[in-house]
């Protein structure tokens, strides 16, 4: 992409009202901007990378068999009163049509998916399976202040299962929690996102999150300094030690859940009555796991993980771009030429590349390189090019070194 | 895709609220599924297409420059205020939350995007750009029995550009409209879609639309014979010739509206103001353009053009996969075991396919082939064994003949 094309531009301070250091720097570096609180615009550069987390979740999501589908945001009042969360859920956004017919938006999709599952669940044989949506959802949140860690509007990936019984919800249940591992690995936060015991509310021992350490948290977590395993401070009354290894020393630290897998059971399915015929033809309830991760809040704990005083530092899978190319022009335009060339060299060959091509200073290109945060630096001028070569630089690195052009186009 | 893993069934019959074709096609194809009136779910075999869809739009609006974005469906009540649609906008959903804050629910995006322009405009230097998004809209339309052409909620790609003066707006216009082209023909409608002349409003001669001939459809065109250019019946009475040949032989067809592009010229950036300084340094407003497309409708019409008695008939490029596998269970098993290794060949050789490896007959693997309407049917049994073949057989032909498992690999 050239950079003079992009419509957005990068700002020397974040607004004033921003106090969340995520959307502070996704604001200057224009990754997203905000229409009111708790509601982004992802521009087109915070869209690439959402784009690259959704790819990662896709990936692994279908390599655990998981089925995509797309969900509607606009669902029937009875739905919700059918489980008893038209009323008990504070957050829930209702809305009256012009003819007085009342919906919900959806803040979560139980009330759709299982009377959706009903309609093809009628034996055993039906099961198990899964599916899941990357989609839109609406929580009138109280505060929303956290920049895209809490929205009032956010895109979540939703998993939904269905087992004929606990053993086997249980060994999906491993499935997806190997799926999230990997999934916050490729997202380069994979050492600070810790597997975390939390409330299983009335109807489990346990729910399990994945916390992400950082300052920016608005839990606490207690990390087992052998396996790594953590217990919420919610549980941390009843579960003193580590679940997994017994381990007693922890460590205490803010984090951020940026996914959650829940062991549902029949709470959702006994609602709707879906049921399914065992091999003697008796109707059993059909068990359920619901597994979330909202990717605007993954996007954030990243950020809030990666950064330095002078910006985003993305890891590499989610990166926008692998490449930054700077042409610092010189007097007569060389460098620019040629890295006008490098830069369709380094397309065709699959590499995707952010050219400075902009008629500004160096100062102001490497300013917005480190906002920017693209992990990989090449820079061409009049000094590089009398070397026969050009600059590189890791975003994450202190030091840039002379490499040939055709080292970085394999 | 292994079509005994598939949760989703087809069904008989479609439901008998459901007077759409389109809809009753695609609920029997279990393709979507309609949770209340005008709402439906994308199912895995929907969103396949779905997916298709938007790889063609999306391809086709990054070739005429446009920028991604993902704009928010949550609106403050200010912005539609400020346009005085808050109020003539009949069909806008409008929310309040606990605190008494007021929103509506994008019906479209002007009401954002042009704020979020004026951030990034203030000279000629910025103009021109284009932007666009792929996202969930919403309106409260009264009627809501037209399947999939015509939904409450609805994913539309709203592309809008932003000129220094008309000349440019124009030429891009024409851009926008060879990309409609194109994307209409990859959609396999190409021959009956029609550029149409429509209503500008109060701003403009005219706006254009491209309008599919079908018996489903709400509009009435009048087709140029000579140059297949239309006329919308709504604009029949000034235009009574055809504006691009003269032409005074016109058809007159029921048609449905599949895309727009309308000249906005200032209508949206005089209300927020959205001007830039001219190379003489004097304020100047930004001139515009919008043109938007319906995915779900798309797919609608396209079902509603492509089809038989015995079910859809997608086209090549947006069909959910390009082969439908099939096997004949003999009693050794041995054509289903074969198939399972073809199937893994074809799939390596990066074909899409469904393998109907269920335990059913022939006659409803068949009859279920011809709903789903993949392009390409092979069958394996027995008797195309013997002859060291498989049978292919085009959804859009009568005809099957037997072919060498090599000729499909390539």
């Amino acid at each position: 992409m050239l950079q003079s094309q992009l419509f957005t531009k990068t700002r020397k301070e974040a607004p004033k009202d921003e106090v969340a250091k995520n959307a502070s720097l996704l604001i200057r570096a224009s990754f997203v901007d905000k229409l009111h609180a708790g509601v982004y615009t992802y521009l087109p550069l915070g869209f690439l990378v959402l784009k690259n987390i959704e790819k990662i979740i896709r990936e692994e999501m279908n390599a655990i068999g998981g089925q995509e589908l797309l969900l509607p945001a606009l669902h029937p009042k009875e739905n919700w009163e059918k489980t008893g969360r038209w009323e008990s859920m504070d957050d829930l956004y209702k809305l009256t049509d012009g003819s007085g017919k009342e919906y919900a938006l959806g803040a979560t999709h139980e009330e759709v998916i299982v009377p959706l599952a009903k309609q093809f669940v009628s034996s055993y044989k039906d099961l198990p399976f899964s599916a899941y949506q990357i989609q839109d959802k609406f929580r009138a949140e109280l505060r929303a202040k956290s920049g895209i860690l809490r929205g009032r509007e956010f895109i979540m990936k939703d998993l939904y299962s269905f087992h004929r019984n606990e053993e086997d919800l249980n060994s999906f249940y491993e499935e997806v929690r190997g799926a999230y591992t990997r999934i916050f690995k490729r997202c380069g936060i994979g050492n600070e996102t810790h597997y975390t015991f939390a409330d299983g509310g009335s109807f489990s021992d346990y729910s399990h999150e994945f916390q992400t350490v950082t300052e920016a948290g608005e839990d606490i977590i207690h990390i087992c300094k052998g396996c790594k395993t953590a217990i919420n401070e919610e549980v941390i009354a009843e579960q003193k030690d580590c679940p997994e290894c017994d381990g007693k020393s922890l460590e205490t630290r803010k984090a951020i859940e940026v996914g959650n897998i829940f062991p549902l059971k029949t709470k959702y399915s006994d609602p709707f009555e879906l049921t399914y015929k065992d091999e003697a033809g008796k109707e059993q309830p059909v068990l359920m796991g619901c597994y979330g991760i909202g990717l605007g809040r993954l996007m954030g704990a990243i950020v809030e993980v990666c950064n330095d005083e002078n910006g985003i530092i993305w890891p590499d899978e989610v990166a926008p771009f692998e490449y930054h190319l700077i042409a610092i022009s010189g007097g007569d335009g060389e460098a620019m030429k040629q890295a006008q060339e490098f830069y369709e060299e380094l397309k065709q060959k699959g590499h995707t590349v952010l050219f400075d091509d902009r008629d500004t200073g160096a100062g102001e290109k490497f300013k917005d390189a480190d906002l920017l945060g693209v992990p990989k630096r090449i820079v061409m001028s009049a000094k590089t090019l009398e070397e026969g070569k050009v600059e590189l630089k890791r975003r994450d690195e202190e030091d840039s070194q002379l490499v040939a052009r055709e080292d970085l186009l394999g």
